[in-house]
């Protein structure tokens, strides 16, 4: 009586699809993390957390919020240990690892060692630093830090902390305090039940005179019974959208003293005698924010590659209508619709991962450079314009790239039906705990801004004949203005594309704002008018710079069948964004109509293409199981089975109904008589007419 | 030693925005909600759940998913009151209230009331929708309903269901069975812990013959001791992104038999004989349809209007950065750019909430049409003509608004900063709870192909000469395809770009479509082959008629300053989708790149011109603390001391730490003696070089 099961099942559709790819697996892998030793530790390090008890993830969506906290300080004691053995490049891509294996793990640990010690790092003198070195900062044995700098009312604007750092002569200590509700340091990672101290931001004040935004290091809790320090009040902001495993707290200081030694002093200091010496030029700080936004556009790359390995394997082995009776249903990756939908999302994730490679190679070449040359190098110039366009470009990079990858894991979620509903589909907790890095280290609007009033600048710049670092190098060549496509939609024809019309809105922004200062506005006033068309331009801008690196990366490999795919990879990118962003294409005329429906026609057929290869593409991220920890997306296409197991193994039966007799026997069991006369409802009508007629009254 | 608190306070700021407004809130607000009555019923429903236990919100966040499934079974019993004691129409007007202030509970009561009874009434012959009301399914009393249609291995495809309902002649008998896992009930609300039958979907079999699938109503759960009926399996689905509330379950039957009476027969019927009679014609269902399309577009825009309520309301009392020192930090809603986030998308939850309310009174209107009509009246073709565009372009309307509100929750969101991603700002749970409304009641994708495939057939119509339905009559006008604007920008000329820009989306979509059949493809081949341009014809009409729809409303309107406030809103929203869909306007000619840039000018003006009101007019949406939930969003500004407020009582200190002793003190006391030699990393290159080795080996 039973149905026939249809033929093949989901295992056997997923082996089909891994049959005789047209690339191999392992070196696209391999080019994806830039290299074989990127590639091989990445597998050592997901073999290793595998197995930890404390990196279990497949119970992570029941557990509750103190669970999670819990469960995410037990990792603590293992990555300390890593941190004090291995060299720093192996911990960072060890890090870049657990960052999408587990965000909150990653902030929580981040906190620590990325944000305190960075403030250490570039804050104290090599005395503070030893000191605190001696204090067991590196090991975090003696001292867990963390990093006191937002407020309740003020994120984005650090200059416009409340907080105050009072310098008692008397004593030689500051006195730390919150003035008022707003001031309270709010968001602390680590503050609610880790940290022993924080580094506090606080208005400096010596003899009433304010100096700005300083840095404390302020002690919280004893480090032996872990009680609050006199003075310190903390406590718990509770639950987020996501990454409920940090310990995020609010902190009030009720004047708490601390030596004037504790206050960092590389740049400003503050003598015995009250006297501020000010650093004679603003710190360089353009290298830490690189660093930072680089490990962001490699996280949202691997974020948006978790989720499309999810997404694409389920639209392989999902099969939904047949075209005739009794035939095979079609599997979802079959519709063109359904290509469209996962097609391009892969493409821009590839090539996101190849521009965060390159952006990492830059920032580390500049670095070194900086770190070899001296003040009289004539070549320190354009080492540091690269640095600052670079610097730039990167504020974009983030916000358009995190963009992008919270769009991705949302728009997989939505192509798996209810099933990504599901809170084991893991797409929930993905895009809750992604969600975060559209705000934090610059709300993305606000450096899409700051992105694009540098775009302004470098046209001022181009316009006076300079010559632009290369990022915005194409700014030079005015030709640009009114390029036309040559119709062969080539790569070069698609940069040429992304580069004509990335000229235009530039333009069009830097012309709105030399209009605007002529009329009288503030340079402030006017960069703030012409706020919509700086971020335009810094949108256009951020596609072009990806499409750009990705098509370098390319460029530099051999011509073989992996490059082939990445160059058809490139070319889906690069026309898809051109649809997305159409309207700046034909108006600035690279492209005519014909032309663009042409584009659509490409972008078709190439969704069409990627798809023949969509299973060993996303293979090729080379993500586990584990880390996926999706039922959806296993590697061997046990969809079904996996995902049932998993329902089945996190809601076991309870042993007695919770409520039915309190809640539901009686509503089974209740009378007829119990209810009034449904006439009554007449008696609404009445009700309501006597709150009409009172509010008539009362006009 | 404080500093001074900045002046004014966050209170006095919005009582500033509230002092004169242009118009009359109250009677802006009897326009948002179609009618005084609406409203004052709004207003006591609001009023009622506010002081209700079980309808307490503010500590929804901390209920684990077990605590919120019963806090959810609280409001039955007060529900079910109402139910039986007003009318239908009062009744629907809170349960739309209900929709936004607890999604979960809409929805598990909505299975009982709207799916499962719903269920008896369109399938149910009369004689056993009064056996079942006897029962006591009206009032669950005896009865509680579930809807058992969608499987774990279909959801879509209902023609592909799996469960069977095989006909035993001998016993007079179904019985209900699931042949295999990918079978199995899935997602069924209410099936884990509250309903005692369900009304299965399964293909019924008589005499070894498929009939396809039939609903029959299958005890699940015996009325007195709540234990499962024999060959019933059920289980729990455990957590999902949102609507924990909700307690979905699986279902699996095994042999499990129900009276041949218990199959609703309206329909097909089948005798004790087992012959099978099908209907003469296919059923109508658009109507009922419609209904549920109909409310989700009104909930799309109520959903919307509560986020963008704590948004706006936020944006006002949120200030940072002053423009010069120790002046006054500005408003975010002050800068041009958090306009530009926030304004467009107020103007689009008012203009699909006008949409909704027409939406109701064409579905009405039309119901009533058909029901006093005769089959001979030479008006019902056009009625039925009238009916079927309107399905089809709600098919449309329910993908693109729920889209838009999903969008502008995540945009509001972040608009908020850092505050939005804390789960007490509500937006977290917003967003969780509405994503499903993307998949349910039909994929948004599969929607939007469903209206792109009505306009295709509408077009079909158009050249030979047929006169269409009003909501797509404008492709008669064959005028419109070369179509210019007159420059004005205004509402009408608006509308022509619309009718213009839909006429040529749609004409594309058509003409690529009749080539693909010239082709020799077949019509289903052909229809999936343009998908993305049926896509696109049907995202571009239904702005299109969203903006009609609006613009009509507004005419009716008297002139007075509500409307002339609404006619700005409508202007804005209007030019702004054209911006964001700017590549058709151009690419159809209907505005050139300087009209285009005169759109983003005035976008930028209408952006100004709304903001100026912007708290008048969510004050308009006439939505209570209780409801909205969210400190971010208090109506009188007090929003730092009640976000402080609302953590503190969420997150009570606890008594004691509960991991420090176990987790941090060894972290913290452990001697460095106690770490291998950091030298030790060197081993690690060692450990790698062997893995290479060794893969290269097998390679």
């Amino acid at each position: 009586m039973a149905f026939p099961r249809p033929k093949p099942t989901t295992m056997e559709t997923l082996a089909m699809e891994r049959a005789n790819p047209s690339f191999n697996i392992r070196k696209m892998s391999v080019a994806m993390h830039g290299s074989e030793r990127a590639l091989i530790l990445k597998e050592k390090f997901m073999a290793e957390i595998a197995r930890h008890p404390a990196f279990k993830l497949s119970d992570i969506h029941d557990l509750s919020k103190d669970e999670l906290r819990e469960r995410t300080m037990e990792k603590f004691a293992s990555m300390v240990y890593f941190v004090t053995t291995e060299s720093l490049e192996t911990f960072q891509l060890r890090m870049q690892l657990i960052g999408i294996a587990d965000p909150s793990f990653w902030t929580r640990f981040g906190v620590a060692y990325g944000l305190f010690l960075g403030a250490l790092r570039s804050g104290a003198t090599p005395n503070q630093m030893s000191y605190w070195i001696d204090r067991g900062v590196l090991g975090l044995n003696g001292v867990i830090g963390c990093f006191a700098m937002t407020e309740l009312a003020h994120g984005s604007n650090v200059a416009g902390l409340e907080t105050t750092a009072t310098f008692d002569r008397d004593t030689d200590e500051f006195v730390i305090h919150t003035p008022h509700l707003g001031a309270t340091k709010w968001w602390i990672g680590g503050a609610a039940s880790t940290a022993t101290h924080a580094a506090v931001f606080a208005q400096m004040i010596v003899d009433g005179k304010k100096h700005g935004v300083k840095t404390f290091v302020t002690q919280l809790r004893d480090t032996k019974s872990f009680t609050l320090m006199p003075g310190v009040t903390i406590g718990d902001i509770g639950k987020k959208m996501g990454r409920d495993g940090i310990d995020n707290g609010y902190i009030q200081f009720t004047y708490v003293r601390v030596p004037r030694a504790h206050m960092l002093m590389k740049h400003t200091q503050v003598s015995r005698d009250g006297v501020v010496t000010e650093p004679p030029l603003a710190q360089l700080t353009y290298g830490a924010l690189l660093g930072g936004r680089t490990s962001m556009v490699t996280d949202s790359s691997n974020s948006a590659k978790k989720a499309l390995t999810v997404a694409v394997r389920y639209a392989a082995v999902r099969r939904q209508f047949s075209s005739g009776k009794n035939q095979l249903e079609t599997q979802l990756l079959d519709y063109p619709i359904h290509q469209r939908r996962l097609m391009p999302l892969v493409a821009q994730a590839i090539a996101i991962g190849f521009t965060g490679l390159r952006l990492q190679v830059m920032y580390e070449d500049m670095t070194q450079a900086l770190d070899r040359m001296e003040p009289s190098d004539p070549n320190l110039n354009d080492i540091l314009d690269k640095l600052k366009e670079t610097h730039a470009t990167s504020a974009g990079l983030k916000a358009f790239c995190t963009w992008a990858c919270l769009d991705t894991i949302d728009k997989c979620r939505q192509s798996c039906g209810g099933h990504g509903y599901s809170a084991y589909s893991n797409f929930p907790l993905m895009y809750a705990d992604f969600a975060v890095q559209c705000t934090w280290e610059g709300d993305n609007t606000i450096l899409s801004l700051q992105a694009g009033r540098s775009l302004v600048g470098a046209w001022g710049g181009a316009i006076k004949g300079k010559k632009l670092a290369p990022g915005v190098a194409y700014l030079n060549d005015s030709s640009l203005s009114s390029a036309k496509s040559d119709s062969s939609l080539s790569l070069s024809d698609i940069q040429r594309a992304w580069n004509c019309v990335a000229f235009n809105v530039i333009k069009k922004a830097a012309e709105e704002y030399v209009a605007l200062l002529k009329s009288g506005k503030s340079k402030d006033e006017a960069m703030e008018k012409c706020s919509q068309s700086r971020f335009i331009a810094a949108k256009v801008h951020t596609v072009g710079y990806i499409f750009r690196l990705f098509r370098e990366a390319i460029e530099e490999m051999k011509d073989d069948e992996e490059t082939k795919t990445l160059r058809t990879v490139c070319k889906l990118y690069g026309l898809w964004q051109i649809e997305e962003q159409q309207g700046y294409f034909l108006k600035y005329g690279y492209f005519n109509a014909q032309q663009m429906d042409k584009v659509q026609e490409s972008v078709d057929a190439l969704c069409a293409e990627v798809r023949g290869v969509a299973i060993p593409l996303v293979d090729s991220f080379a993500l586990s199981d584990h880390i996926i920890n999706s039922p959806l997306g296993k590697w061997d296409g046990s969809v079904y089975e996996s995902y049932f197991a998993q329902v089945q193994a996190a809601n076991p039966p309870p042993k007695e109904h919770p409520y039915f007799n309190r809640l539901i026997k009686p509503l089974l069991e209740r009378q007829n008589e119990d209810m009034e006369d449904p006439e009554s409802a007449m008696g609404l009508n009445e009700e309501l007419k006597e709150i009409e007629d009172e509010r008539k009254g009362e006009q």
